[in-house]
């Protein structure tokens, strides 16, 4: 749903914060759903008015109610609609009428259900649309706004809650409401969107963005049905200076669709959705720890680190080693020490103490209170440290005694903390957390769980993803008339010439190449183009031509031409009876060079993206590939690049001179233009290899599939 | 320390279980550590005598002292030795004089802290090794056996503390209080040995197979000294039936620099002690919460899985979609449901379920408190299934009435429990498990927190490393007299025909070749080998031919021989004025095949490994290799290929036919008797590439090196 609209923020608002809530379905039955909704407006001391609507009571827990909603005079800001499915559309369609702008609804029995279910949610849509109105749900638990106590929520909520910096958004209750509980942070709202049917993540973002209780959000979420909504809505948060953490579920290999085409089955989902959180600047966490100590450290650090580097430090080699080695496993560097960070510390500790990142500070500041400090602050003054983590286990199963010997440390860190420009973190390496009598003096201090959840939330803090500034297209869409696009539109299958032609014509460099349907054609045509040549059969349906025996190397002679165009003939016919046989393509043999595979492939709801990689024939069993959503420019090309080897065996191996980098970055950004022109009338464009030369010799593409949306993939 | 001599047991009984401990420098003064040691005696009730040795004090904590061991009518068991690093020698002399088997050395100032201190710890290894004495330490926190209160511990012991079946064994004395003290599981013994310098991990675990409190040992190590020993102690706890668990710090660069800085002991590769834990059926884990679910895992499970497929059961759809997500992460595998599984679960849920693994129950379970129960019968009588996860958060922060509504589920997985003959675990994804309310109504079901780290104890109970018999040297070691011995011996520099000399010698098929002084010889050896040939300098000093101009390939006739072997003399000499040159190799240009690379590289202390995986000029950057340790045998050899893309390669690839695998085993084998012959004189060996022809073809070693131990590695 577009939020431009100035009626959708008026029905965000009135959804969100809102003055007065509409219960249908009020009853006072423990177990209904709308009666957890009333008793949680109550518990929460919920500023505004409630108005429970019954068809015969006159009150309900007391509460003046109403037969319907248009007896009101002012419409209710919110409806929350606790019947039944079957029930739900024409209260709806009574609250849109009588000009309320947004409803919750709880009941199950929709698209997740069956066929009907389906049908109901989509009724449930229009309505929406009809009337502007922002909808929670259905099939969720609803919502709560810890400011205001508009707990419109059909569940327990915890007393426990307390008001605080996060907002929570989730498709899954469950998740909702076991990341609500932790007792870790502060909530503005929670948020279980159920089926999210009319309102979605993004619509809930850009409410966010500009309200004043929220700093972060912390989002739940199974898929993403809007991206360009989605995007827009990041764009405000990271406006807003809000980070949004995010954890995905559903990111296993289940059920996604074979294609054709090799680049397809390097590119899974999943590099679609990262891709996509990467550029849009989200946090992505792979687990519920992360997100809890992503989140909790967010909240609790009080500025941005104002530099990359994280020191370690603690009282045990064992333990520093043991947090350097997650630290190296999940990727987060710790950077060596300054020369005078170093003899700083060579004054504080032992002589036989070894001053490095990560400090071991031995048992010394068990006898002298003061060096744990003294540490921190000489680590604090080195210009590469932004953030220091104090790893302390001190383990709740431990007695007061017990305990008592880290509060010591404890103490020292939460009294450098105080006037601290760097911030330090007191970190467990287990997940179960500091004994009380610890965490009773670490106030001020952020305080993390778990070695390998809590290095990853500091590595979210260090190396925030950023927010990507929107790609622009680099040429237009082709008209309808295009006779390319006209064949793509109709689901022709194109042979490899056919391709690389088309492709071509969007800047690609591709292989000098006649089609010959005679073996004198075939014969002018070497000689014309210059041996060595290849000769390959040409056949829209026949896609894998060595197989089919219709693939001639090394042709040296025009005889060689004309033998190999009669032995291709042959072994193509004999391969596939039924094929229709073109003739057979004359092409340039191109020198060596580095093989490389250039693809786009197709994920919705995203589009199309583009793949770089190593290329060959050992493609599929070498998988070095990046992948990155289209549009892209030329720095993201660049990037691509690395983050694979091609990068490293571009520059240069062993003797072996450097090859044309730039060509194929050129070859990218061509793709890139076919696709911003052809893009939305393809599935799939494998180029592989395409083979780059020596420096300054340019690259070739050697081989060319492109597959139209909707073609018949029945290749032979 | 070998533990075959009878004296040892005795000493590590002395030490693990002793019904008298003699206290040197027992004192009353509170922060002195031999007075925790008293304090704990007494606390834990140590059923046996307390012998404080004090110079002039006639009682301490009211127990009758004397002034040295020699008083003594009976030698006490173990001393406990509580003075400074500089008076222990002393002590510890005296006490094996007086005939007392084992000691407890806690100071610190031995090899972890300077020269002195190194000497210092030598010195007290032949202390030991004199006497015949089990020494705990140096610089440790000391050891605990709960069942006799033996607490020999020099820092506070929680009372919280329970009895139970884990043996705790730690290099690091943090790491040990922190595992000690999780509340997670009961323990047996609990051991911080510090320096371990005479006594370490694998003593400990060979007297652990026959105590019988002992049923899990968990280990957190810096450094394997002893792998045969170690070997040893697995094979006895294997017969026992007794899990090891290890986490081993150091396994990153900066955390192996922290742990040397630590211990003074550098770590080996990692591969190679993966390479060892699989062997000797190790349970490594990377983490301190992998090892806590690891080990409670190991503990409350009452049997072992009878199959090893997990079904995962919750009532959030959500919540198990993020549950495969990390399963899959992971590499544990969630299989199909049997059809009979699926049908009983589709008559127990919702029609709109889907009944699949894993299992959504939906909410139908909080309306009728029996489905829950019926769909782990369902689940426990698929024949895959070895083990059920019934994930379900309850997060602490809830409130007594939100707690309530997860009671019931609890209860059900409980009830199920009683009867099961495949487990249920009860898991949450948050590491910070279940509100009390919860958790207290499962006695008898194993529970396990947070997502990753429970899956993965999960992963490490249905698929447990196996241990491997012993594979024993094809061939005997190279007698001293041996000429190849002698050269590698006294560290010479093979040239690759040398080294391929030698190694044909043990089997290898290498190419065939002739060493050319002249241009006559060489074009009469091109003419002998057979035509197409390669040229290469023959040079000790030269190892990048390439480089230096000394190769010259598809030479095809006497007068090319002629011209390639001047040219090549004269860039090699241009390109090393000082280099031996002895002539020019003449080699068969081998066929087209798949390049492999075979080598061996020394780790110590396990010795030499062997490396195969995807060959050639990008073989650095691939870097597709799998390691094992040697020797191997063709089972090992063939695992050895499976585990990197080769297997796939040699299978054949879209048209192209199938290579002799089999010749690839066959030089695996070549190589590792080549290794039980020559391998204490080798540093290491390359092989690349190892070109694997067409099935039935064979495979041949176009490239050999072999560095002898302590060769100059000054090559040009």
């Amino acid at each position: 749903m577009a939020m431009k609209s100035p009626d959708m923020t008026a029905a965000m608002q009135a959804m969100m914060n809102p003055r007065s809530v509409a219960v249908i379905g009020a009853t006072e039955r423990p177990d209904a759903s709308s009666s957890y909704v009333m008793r949680n407006l109550m518990a929460f001391g919920f500023s505004g008015t409630i108005i429970p609507v019954h068809p015969k009571a006159d009150q309900v827990f007391g509460i003046p109610a109403i037969p319907a909603l248009d007896r009101l005079d002012t419409p209710a800001d919110v409806a929350v609609i606790g019947i039944g499915a079957t029930h739900v559309l024409g209260a709806l369609e009574a609250a849109g009428k009588a000009g309320t702008k947004a409803a919750v609804v709880l009941a199950s029995g929709f698209a997740e259900t069956d066929d009907e279910g389906k049908a109901r949610q989509q009724a449930l849509i229009e309505i929406a649309e009809k009337y502007g109105m922002a909808i929670c749900g259905p099939n969720c638990l609803g919502l709560f706004n810890l400011s205001s106590g508009a707990a419109l929520y059909s569940s327990t909520l915890s007393p426990n809650l307390r008001k605080g910096g996060l907002a929570l958004l989730s498709h899954s209750g469950a998740s909702a409401i076991a990341l609500a509980n932790t007792g870790r942070f502060g909530l503005s709202h929670i948020v279980s969107s159920g089926n999210s049917a009319a309102t979605d993540i993004p619509d809930y973002l850009a409410y966010l963005a500009s309200d004043e209780a929220t700093r972060v959000a912390g989002v739940v979420l199974e898929a993403i049905r809007d991206p360009k909504a989605f995007s827009a809505a990041m764009q405000a948060m990271h406006a807003a200076g809000k980070p949004v953490i995010a954890l995905r579920a559903g990111r296993s290999a289940k059920g996604s669709a074979a294609t054709a085409a090799h680049t397809g089955a390097l590119a899974a989902a999943n590099e679609a959705y990262e891709a996509f959180f990467r550029r849009s600047g989200v946090i992505e966490v792979s687990d519920m720890d992360a997100f809890v100590e992503t989140a909790s450290l967010c909240l609790s650090l009080k500025a941005k680190p104002r530099a990359r580097g994280v020191a370690v430090v603690g009282v045990s080699g064992g333990g520093v080693a043991h947090v350097s080695d997650i630290a190296s496993e999940i990727g987060l560097e710790l950077p060596e020490l300054a020369t005078e960070t170093k003899a700083g510390l060579k004054v504080l500790l032992p002589a036989f103490a070894t001053p490095q990142n990560p400090v071991d500070t031995t048992g010394i500041v068990f006898a002298d209170g003061s060096i744990y400090a003294r540490v921190l602050e000489t680590l604090a003054n080195d210009p590469s440290i932004g953030l220091i983590v104090a790893s302390q286990d001190a383990p709740v199963g431990l007695d007061a005694g017990g305990a008592a010997e880290y509060v010591g440390i404890a103490e020292a860190v939460a009294g450098y903390a105080r006037n601290a420009t760097v911030p330090a973190v007191f970190m467990s390496n287990l997940s179960s957390g500091h004994h009380p009598a610890v965490r009773a003096v670490l106030d001020g201090v952020p305080v993390l769980n778990g070695t390998r959840a809590a290095l990853t939330a500091i590595r979210n803090m260090v190396e925030p993803p950023v927010l990507r500034a929107a790609i622009s297209p680099a040429v237009e869409l082709a008209p309808a008339g295009d006779p390319w696009a006209k064949r793509l539109a109709a689901g022709d299958k194109l042979t490899e010439r056919e391709a690389k032609e088309l492709l071509a014509s969007c800047g690609l460099r591709v292989t000098k190449e006649r089609l010959a349907t005679t073996a004198d054609e075939a014969a002018a045509a070497a000689l014309e183009i210059g041996f060595p040549v290849v000769l390959k059969i040409e056949s829209p349906d026949i896609l894998h031509k060595t197989e089919a025996g219709g693939v001639r190397l090394n042709i040296a002679s025009e005889a060689e031409a004309r033998q190999a165009f009669d032995a291709i003939m042959a072994s193509a016919r004999a391969y596939a009876p039924a094929a229709e046989l073109r003739g057979v393509v004359v092409q340039e043999m191109a020198g060596r060079g580095v093989e490389a595979l250039i693809g786009l492939v197709r994920h919705e709801p995203f589009g199309l993206g583009i793949v770089v990689g190593v290329g060959g024939v050992l493609v599929e069993l070498v998988k070095d590939a990046a992948f990155d959503l289209l549009p892209i420019d030329r720095a993201a090309a660049e990037a691509l690049i690395d983050r694979t080897r091609l990068g490293h065996i571009l520059a240069g191996h062993r003797g072996a001179p450097a090859a044309d980098r730039e060509a194929l970055v050129e070859a990218m950004l061509a793709l890139s233009r076919f696709a911003d022109h052809y893009g939305h009338l393809v599935e799939a464009v494998d180029l592989n290899p395409v083979v780059v030369f020596e420096n300054g010799k340019g690259a070739c593409a050697l081989d060319a599939l492109v597959i139209a949306v909707g073609s018949d993939l029945g290749f032979l």
